[in-house]
Formats: C-alpha cells, sequence, structure tokens
C-alpha cells in the first residue's frame, strides 16, 4: 500500500509499505478512506516531536472501513464506517478510568507518532473497541473526519477546560484551525461574548463568519489594552490560548479577569513566564492538557442535531496521491486561506474527488444556505 | 395609589391603598412602570397558599424606577430603571451565602405572598441591594420583566437543576409560560434534542416555534412510550417537570434513562408516588427547588449578546387599571393562546399602551425578522 | 466443584457443580478463597429478584486467585490474588464510558444473579479486565473482601451521592452492614456530626464505636422529632436511607435541610410517597443509585494509608461447608449481632479457619489496640 | 488607644492613635481582645507591599467584643464575642456573588493593608455583617482567632483549590504557619499520603507530628527525585505551594502526576517559569489565589465537633504591649520554632496572660493529651 513516510527533520515521501495487520486480539485493520492534516504533522517534519521516529507513517486522524478486526473487538465488525480518534485508550488502566485517556499508560497520542498512522491507504488500530466510533447512518463522512481531533481538541482543551458558560465573555487567542474550531464548540455553551485575536484578516473574517462577535487584528501589539477597554478593565471569564507562543501567553495572563479560567491548547517548545505575582490575587484558574476525545459520542448527536457544521472548517480536497502538495498548500495555511484540507482514498478508483485541490465553496455561501434552509 | 388586593379564595379587587414606605434603612420604593401575571397568583387565588393572607397586593415581578432608597442602599439610587426579583434575600445568612436566596431566612419568596407585592403603582422592596437589578441602557424593558421570575425558573429550576448539556436528549413536561422558559433556556448549552410534551396543540406549536425539536400530543397517554420508541429504549438525559401533576410526574419516571436527572419545576399540593422499586438501579438525580434569581446578571448579558429574546414569551398588553380583566384572559391561558400579559402602569398618564389587550405581532413574524436581522 | 445454588424462593442446597470455563476471551477464572453473605441473598431467596433463576449459583462478593484468563486478559495474570468487583463492566458501553458501571449494557450486578456468583470454589468473572482489582502486597485479604460491594456501596451510593463534605450534619437511617459501611465511609469527608437512626440497640451501639457522634433509637417513632430538635429546626444537610422502607422514607424527608441531599441506597419491592408539596421550597437532590466500584482502587489506597479498617465489619468466620449455618446466622443478624460473616474455601485444606463461626474479638478491643499502635 | 503603625519600609511603632469610629451605617468598631501576626505583615515591613502606605495600623486577624455597630448592622450587636474575617466584602457585587470575597469591588483584603487593622487595641470592621463571625458559646477563642486567616488560607486556598481526595498522594512544599495549616485542612478530605517538604528538620518534626505521613528535607535538592520514587514515578494527585519561591514552583511542576491539580498559596513578587512544554501532556490544574473566608462557618461546626484543633498552630503568647518583641521572635521563626504566636489585649488589666512571651506547651503533649481524652 501507499503511506506518507517520515524520513526525519525535513524529509517525508509518499511511498510502497507493507499493509499493517493484526499484533493484538484488540486491533483492528481499517481501510482510511478520507484523512487530513495537523499542524502537530508539521512539528514532527520540523524535528519538534523526538518521539516520533524515521519510518514512522504520519497521520492521527481519518474516517474509513473497517478491514478486519482481533478476536476480542466487539464494538465494531468489518465493513463498518467509523471515525479513528486520535487518542488510543485501553480503557483498562488507572488513566483511563478517570477518563484521562491521552494518558493511558499503553496508549495516549501514538499514531502518527510512535507508531504508523493513518495518512495510508490502510492503518492498525490498537484497542479498536475505543479507538473506533460507528458513523451513524446518514452523516456526512467529512463532518465525522472532523471528530478525529481537531473538534474534540477545540472543545475538550479550550472550550471545556476554560469552563465557558452562558453569559460569559471568551477571548480566543489564534484563530487557525485549532482556533477556529474552539471558536464552533465555545457556542454550545451561549456565552455572551467571543473575542476573537490574530494577526490576519483573512482568519479574522472567516472568525466572525463563524461566530466571534468582536474581532482584533493584534499587529498593532494592543490586544489586551483593547479587551481591557472592551469589558471595563474587568477582563475575560475564559481566554483559551491556541498559537503556542509566550506573546500570547501574555496577552492572556494580563485580560483574565477574577475568578477567570485560562486553558492552553498551544503546544509549546519551551517554558513560559507566569506572572503569579499579579494573578495569585484573582482567583485564577490554569489548565493545559491533550485532548482525550471522550466528547467525540456527544459531538456526532450534536451534529446529527444540527447544531454545529464541523464541515465549515474544510477549505481543499485533494486526492492521496497529491499528499505532498496537500502538504505545501497547508505549510502557506494563510495565503492559501487553508483550514482543513481533505486527502481522498480514491486509490483502487471508488472514490472519486469532486473538486480535487479547490477551494471549497464560500463559507458565506454555506451560512446563507444553511438560514435559507431553515427559514422553509 | 392603586392595587390589585387579594381578600381570600376567589376574591380581588384593583382598589385604593397607602403608598408603601420605607420601613428599614436597607429597603428601596419602586414605582412600578410594568408587571405581569404568573401561575402561582392564580394558586393563591384558588386558595392554594396558605401564607398569603387577605389584604395583601399581589404580585412579585416587575419592572419600575427607583421612587427612593434606605439609608444602607448603595447599589441602586433614585431614579434608576431596574427589575425588581421576585426573591427577596439578605444576602447574609447561612443559605444567601451558599446562593440559596429562596431559602434565605428573612427573604424567599415574600414578594405578593407574605408582604405587598409588584401589582400595584408602588412597591417596597427588602434588601433592595440584591433584590433590584440595573436595567442597562438601551434593554427593553419588557425584556427585562422576563427576568423577574419566569426566566430564571426555567433556566434554573429546570434546565441548571437537570444539568443539561450539550448532546443531550432533554424532556419538557408542560409548554405553558413556565415550560417555554424552560425550552429558552435548555438551548444555551445545545442539547441535542428537546422533545416537549403537553395536551394542547398551540402550545405545542408555540414550543416548535421556541426550538423544540420533537412535540408530543399526550391526549392518548402514549407519551411515555414515544419517548422510549425515540430514544431506542434508552430513555432521555433530563427531564423537566412543569405541571405539578401526579400523571407527568409518571411520564417523568418512565422515561428517564440510567443516570439521567429529573428537574421538577412544578408546584404541588400532595405527595406523588416515587416508584424507587424501578430507580434504584438507573443512578438517577432527582432536584425540586424555587428559583434563587441568581441567574438575572448572567441573563441580562446574554440578552445584550443577542442569544436570548425573552419577549418571545409575551402575547398580550392591558393597563394596569385593565388588570381584573388581564385576570380573566390569564385564567383562560389555552383558549386565549396567552403566554405572559403585560400590565403597563399608565396611571399618570405617562406611558401609552400601544396595542391594549391585543395579541402581539405572531411569533413567526418575530423570527423571521430576526433571522433577516442576521442574514444582514 | 461445590456452590451454593438457589433453588427458588426458600430453597438453596451446597451441592456440586461443574467447574466454570473460559467462555469468551475477557474471562477469567478464579478460585474464590473467601467470600462473604450479603442481604441482597436474602432478598433473592425470599423470591425478591425476579431476574435470579433457579439453578443459579449465589454471591457476588470474594477474594481469590486467578486460575486462568481469557486471551484478551491483560491486567491480570494466573496465580494473582484479586478483589471479585460485584459489578461486571464491559467497559466500552456508552454507561461504562460516564462510569455507570452498574448500568453497563453486557454487565451491571449479574454476578449470583443471572450468572453463576461467588459462593462457589471457582467464579467465572466476565471482562475481568475491569472486574478483578490486585490486592496490594501485604494487604489482609479480609480487609480486601470488604471492597467486593460493602464499603464501595456505602462510599458511593450513600456519601458520594449523598455529597458529604466537612462541616456537615449527616443523618444515617439504619444500622446494618450497609449502614455502617456508610458510616465509615462518611468520615472520609470529616463531616461535623453523624447521626445513626436504628431500632436495635446492640447495632447503635456499634455504629457509636465506629465513629457516630449521636445515635437515636427511633422505637418511639420520635427520630425526626428529634434529630430536627438537634438541629435547631434547620434539619440535616444530608439523609442516607440504607432501609428501604416507607417509614425511613418518611423520616428522611422531614429531617432534610434546605439545599440538602437525600441518598438512597435502600432497596424497595414498591413505591415511596415523595413529599413534593413540601420539599419543592427546599431545594432538595435526591439521588438513587447502584454501586458502579470505581472507588476500589481509591479505596485500596486508603486501606493502605490507615485511614479505613474494612476488618471492623466482620463479626463471623465459617468454612464455605458450613455456608448453610453461616445463612441461617445471618438470618438472625440482630440477635446473633452479625454484620459481616466470612466464608473460607479450605475444601482443599489449604486455608485452615482460625475461629470457625465464633464471633470475632470485640470492636472495642480493636480500637483499643488502633489507638495503642498510634500512641507509640 | 494604641495600635503598631506602619512608618515605611523597616519602620513600626506601637504608639497612641485616635480610636476608630462607625463611617458608615455597615461598619461595627471591634475592642480587640486577641490578635496575631502573619507573613505577610513582615512582608509589608519589607516594602513589598506596595498598597500599604505608612501611617496604616497593620494587622489582618483578631478576635474581639463588638464595641458598636451602624444603623444597618443586623447580624452581630454590642458585646459579642466575634472573629474578624481578614477579608471584607460587600456581600452585592459581582465577585461576592460569586463567593469571590479577595475580589470585592469595595473590599478584598484591605485591613491592615489599606485601611487600619487588628494590631490595635480597636477596629473598625467595614461591612460588619460579613466581616464578623460569632464565636459560639463556649468556643475557645485563641482556636476561633485561628480563623481570621490562616486555617481558611491552607483549606481554600491549597486543599480546596488542590481538590484534595480521599485516596490521593499530596504534596505540601513547605511546613510554615500556613503549610501546617494546609496540613491539617488536607486531613478532612482523607487523602492516603501527605508528603511534607521543607529544609528545617523542626518544622518537618512537627509537621509528623501534625499528620503528615512522610517528610522530606530538601538540603540536598533531591526532594523531586524522592517524590517521584515514592511514587513509582507517576507523580503526587495534588502539589500545594506555599513558599512562594521559584525553586518550589519548580518541583511542584516535577512532581505532579498527569491529571493532577497545583494549588499556589506562596505569595511571589516576580513572575516564575511555566514548563508548559512538558506539563501540556498531562492534563494539569493550576490554581493561584486568595483566601475568601467562605469556609468559616463550615470550620467553626469542624472545631465544635472536635475533628479540627487549630490551638496546634499556637507556639506563644505576648501582650500587646509587648508586640514588638513578639516581631523579633516571629521574624526568627524557625529559631525560635515559633508558628503563631498571640497577641493578648490586656491593657486594661481585664485579660492575663498566663505564658507570656513563652513557648506553649508542646505539641506533642498536647496531642497525647487529646488522645487520652478520647480513650476514655
Amino acid at each position: 500500500m501507499k503511506a506518507l513516510i517520515y524520513h526525519g527533520p525535513g524529509q517525508k515521501a509518499w511511498e510502497n509499505k507493507a499493509k499493517p495487520r493484526i499484533l493484538q486480539p484488540t486491533d483492528a485493520i481499517v481501510r482510511v478512506t478520507k484523512t487530513t492534516l495537523c499542524g502537530t504533522d508539521l512539528a514532527i517534519l520540523r524535528g519538534g516531536v523526538a518521539t516520533c521516529l524515521p519510518g514512522t507513517t504520519l497521520g492521527h486522524e481519518g474516517v474509513g472501513i473497517v478491514e478486519e478486526i482481533g478476536d476480542a473487538v466487539t464494538a465494531v465488525k468489518s465493513g463498518d464506517a467509523v471515525i479513528i480518534s486520535c487518542i488510543t485508550s485501553c480503557g483498562r488502566c488507572h488513566y483511563c478510568h478517570k477518563g484521562l485517556y491521552s494518558n493511558c499508560v499503553d496508549g495516549g497520542w501514538i499514531l502518527g507518532n510512535t507508531i504508523d498512522g493513518t495518512q495510508a491507504e490502510y492503518v492498525r488500530v490498537p484497542y479498536a473497541d475505543n479507538g473506533l466510533h460507528l458513523i451513524p447512518d446518514g452523516m456526512d463522512d467529512e463532518a465525522a473526519l472532523m471528530l478525529s481531533d481537531i473538534i474534540p481538541t477545540g472543545l475538550e482543551v479550550g472550550v471545556m477546560n476554560g469552563e465557558v458558560k452562558f453569559g460569559d465573555t471568551v477571548a480566543i487567542l489564534g484563530a487557525g484551525p485549532v482556533g477556529l474550531a474552539a471558536l464552533l464548540a465555545a457556542q454550545f455553551y451561549s456565552p455572551a461574548e467571543i473575542i476573537v485575536v490574530d494577526l490576519d484578516e483573512n482568519r479574522l473574517e472567516k472568525a466572525k463568519a463563524l461566530g466571534a462577535t468582536i474581532t482584533i487584528n493584534n499587529q498593532d501589539g494592543q490586544a489586551a489594552a483593547k479587551v481591557l477597554e472592551l469589558t471595563d478593565g474587568k477582563g475575560v471569564d475564559v481566554a483559551i490560548e491556541v498559537v503556542g507562543h509566550p506573546a500570547t501567553c501574555e496577552v492572556c495572563q494580563s485580560i483574565i479577569g477574577a475568578g477567570g479560567h485560562i486553558a492552553d491548547i498551544g503546544i509549546y517548545s519551551k517554558g513560559v513566564e507566569l506572572h503569579k505575582e499579579v494573578l495569585w490575587t484573582k482567583n485564577i484558574t490554569i489548565r493545559l492538557g491533550t485532548v482525550n476525545t471522550t466528547s467525540i459520542p456527544l459531538l456526532l448527536r450534536t451534529i446529527q442535531s444540527g447544531k454545529l457544521d464541523p464541515k465549515q472548517l474544510i477549505t481543499h480536497h485533494f486526492s492521496m496521491n497529491d499528499i505532498i502538495h496537500a502538504y505545501d498548500v497547508f505549510s502557506n495555511a494563510a495565503e492559501e486561506q487553508a483550514i482543513k484540507l481533505i486527502l481522498v482514498n480514491d486509490l483502487d478508483g471508488t472514490t472519486p474527488v469532486a473538486a480535487n485541490g479547490s477551494a471549497q465553496e464560500s463559507l458565506i455561501e454555506q451560512i446563507v444556505a444553511q438560514v435559507m434552509r431553515e427559514m422553509q
């Protein structure tokens, strides 16, 4: 089969690799029908993830069809359409029993990191009963694909860790794919205001289209001052840091109000300064974490109910064979106005890609269409 | 001044009464500009509330203008436009410190019950710093009036006590004013499905217009069976009982799923059967309570953010002088298609009532108008 | 092997039965070294548990040695000393993911109910990775045995469902084995007062020895009045109902304070009256449920830390061969001053019973010994 | 009257000052019968608290007798024995309604900071209904004095913010007065292990006497390594930082386990490094805050129930006239083996000091005495 293989910092190739097979009775083999790229994949290629060794197939998101299951797998069977969770969980350890799947002693984020991942025709999924989720009949598989990682990450690590609630003022620092996922998820809790801060005007426009009530371009470095002015000096109830940069951390700490919550989604390669000399009087909670994907079942129901349309995050489609080109586009996400790129496994000719590599119909068009439907 | 005075079961009169005056340094006198009727007022008139003695002015909802304050009042001043909370709280007792304002040792629901209420030109509000809330500039005073009682009741006693969360299936038993308030409030938490059950087709249509995803007319007594069928036998995550009748209690207990929450808003004059022989295996939580109105500040922000339009509950307007007629209409709420009726204090000629006694513009019109605004 | 087999209401026998064998790759076979009797076993024998069919081996508590495991079992291996949880959980279903193991779609309370149980030389344990817990080196196996059911039940269904917290006043209605387990568990949360109510003076003395601060004998039916007097009319913060009788339910509802929690452990064969006409003003939470045994790992650590001595609940020891006699003693628990009875599997002669059928050293002696140790 | 007045960094004097008087109807004047010194007082004297201006009377802890009340005060009256909370709260603002008294818009920590404090014969207490707590009949006033600040701080900012629960492993970094208060409070929640780390052997011995299960002297800088070894590399569930030093912050971050909580009590004059590059995979919660003293009522009940003996923290007694000497002793707390020092207002000759300036009977003696009482 074909797979996108990491060959060390800066090096990757779309090449042949042996098809995976069942190693444990709890494994399943899934034929990947669609996958996508994540900022973490770029981090690996920059050499920033030491656990990922050369020779590994990248990718931790995907939907597909179950090809084969081990003897102890009962939740899915051959032929089932499934979402592949980016997190592997044994379901038995101390951490899994607390819902901390990302800290599973025999799992966590291993797909496309310490074991072969989903940017391939086939993938082996350990503990398949926990790591695969059936796609309900009639659900769009690209909507489902957004539940592998990005929507649960925005929701669990951003919104739930930040304890967003109705009436709150929320600030989201960073309007990239995960920031926009947090923006969609925050609206499940009806905050009064969602302020999105970024440096790129295109992204801020998208944030506005997706539900931000206020957007701030921080090119002038005045974001913190502007947020404080907007909140009469009180600061925000929740600040969600998505960029992983010391400067946005500073903004979060400057704008957080008394009793507020800071949720850190951003990934860091070194420490940042925590201003305890200011925050100790403010009764602040800070949470840092990795997605556990415990929210996938509820998110499936939320999509079915029409209260979430994760396809709003999808901007481009490619054939899997064009994955190297897709990486190029994703590496220039700002210029390409790229959020999530879909890679379609059409290698056996069964799944034609309608709009190969083209930007999706505009978000504005989608939203207007939805309003029209609702008005009927 | 004029006031609507309770004269014992079945008897009320709109007649002269001495204007209230400051009795404690924590009191305020408010000129009531608008008030409304509540099902509890009808309960008092049926003789069902023993604590309310003849001679009491009815009414526990209202907006108005602060006329005078006691020496210890600091949160409001003369001339301020305010919401009168239906709950009085000293802010100092054991219960107030826990946010249980309805159990305040010197307060709770006393307005229009054990002390004179708001269906009058003026009302004395004890512990005014806690019992009055400033109406933000530019907010519609009739939207604000819905925060005196009905929206906080639907939210706190129904939705928050029921712990509604995104992805849930929620059932609301009863589509009267409070049930519809719970329906609006439930949507702050993005449940996947909201099933509304009632016996009246008009009310169910309104529920549909206000966000119910499924409505069930229980004239055939099959509501429980239908809900179980809709949920593949699993039952609902949250059941909110609003009617206060043993039959709806039975439905709640029949449809609640394992791990589910039953929230009781209904008011009862006697006990009901609790089926412990079934529920003990289901890990169920049941909550009964009275509104504390702790949510008013967040609800004000939610209205300002455009995420709540409580005026959707208002169907009729009357002059305060026509309050006896308004009671007649409210007593026949189903036939009159009445939800909340506004009584306008135009006794000094300053506040003309535009649409005296007429049904408000249709809800459908309002919703279409809102969509049009959002599309701009 | 020998097993205690249910032959319909009123009928049981200690007789030969085929040794169980692995049926699923997730099963384990455990040699039961010690087991015990539970009130639920008596309920089955009274014909009160319809799901338990004649021919079933009774018992859902036990410690033992793993004899054999299925191919998919990884958490335990042959030779391990284990606690058998009374609850079977697949770990994969909707309910297991929420920690509601007792509502597991392929499990829950099935041992000694719908499948053969632990009152036998060997037992098959389904989903062994979840249903077995390793006994730490050096831990007394009889202390461990108390974690199969009774201590987790008192803790989870009584104390945690009741949300006992430091400074609270707690009432426990019923001082039988489960009530005493709740009494021990309540002390983990440092309530200010624990009032225990029963009809039997011996049990109340034991409650006093185990940490009750006040005991009330309700022979005169004045328990509710006395509790209200003790609490200056405010009532208790938490009421734990352990008896499963309408009369104790009434007491709970009479004594619960505003904002309080009622936790129902008692098992009922029919409904009880819920006094909504009183409770609706009190902001009350009621929880009913079955143990999930999610607390076993933390309880193991609590025993190791010396903060819990569950052996305080053990009063008698018998050989498994004397199980019929043990049932007789347990059926007359009050007269026999029996709480938990240990049945020792000494059928192969390896485990001598030191004090066969005799009452254990007195609780008072144990407590004094512990104080002496702590003083050193 | 006499008062201890701050005259700028390094300068203080026990001198005459006008007796305070009622300024607002919500004020009370309290005759301070006993007060104590806090590390924060030393911080002010080092010039580390910019808000405290020269001329201010120091001190924010005290018990006393109400001398006079304003017209709006109802919770206390002249002659009442009271605890003075270190936190002033209006009870009406946005923050007070959420229980964040330390962020009160017209209060917070102002006593002995921005207004005159309790190290004087008399003190004016604003919002006396919230800031004063009646001392129950028969309660030792020195036990009560420990509820002004230190026990609530250890409990709320350390233990509750750290979410200590039964079965947990807790580490307390720093065994000074507040660390020891956290140690006492942690035991309300029955953690399995409490590891206390300090550099001073005397303090570690005291920690052991007060309930620490393991103590570690970090003179060799190996505390983190030792804690990880003790926990099989998993780290602790809760780490409470009490010192306010970057080095102890580093230890906390090194030893916190996945899903763990770090509670910061320490006061900082500058920022510290937060190792997000490590913690982002660990699902960690960090809380920083100031005491709100919301726990005082429950702590009063806990003392009454015999489950807390805060006098274990008291080591020295002085006459108020010897306050300058008391500051000297407290400034050399380690050598003097000083924890909390009581200053007795015996200026009018009514309250003789039994053991003026002498170290209190040893803690060991107290503990043995308590065990003896419990054995009776």
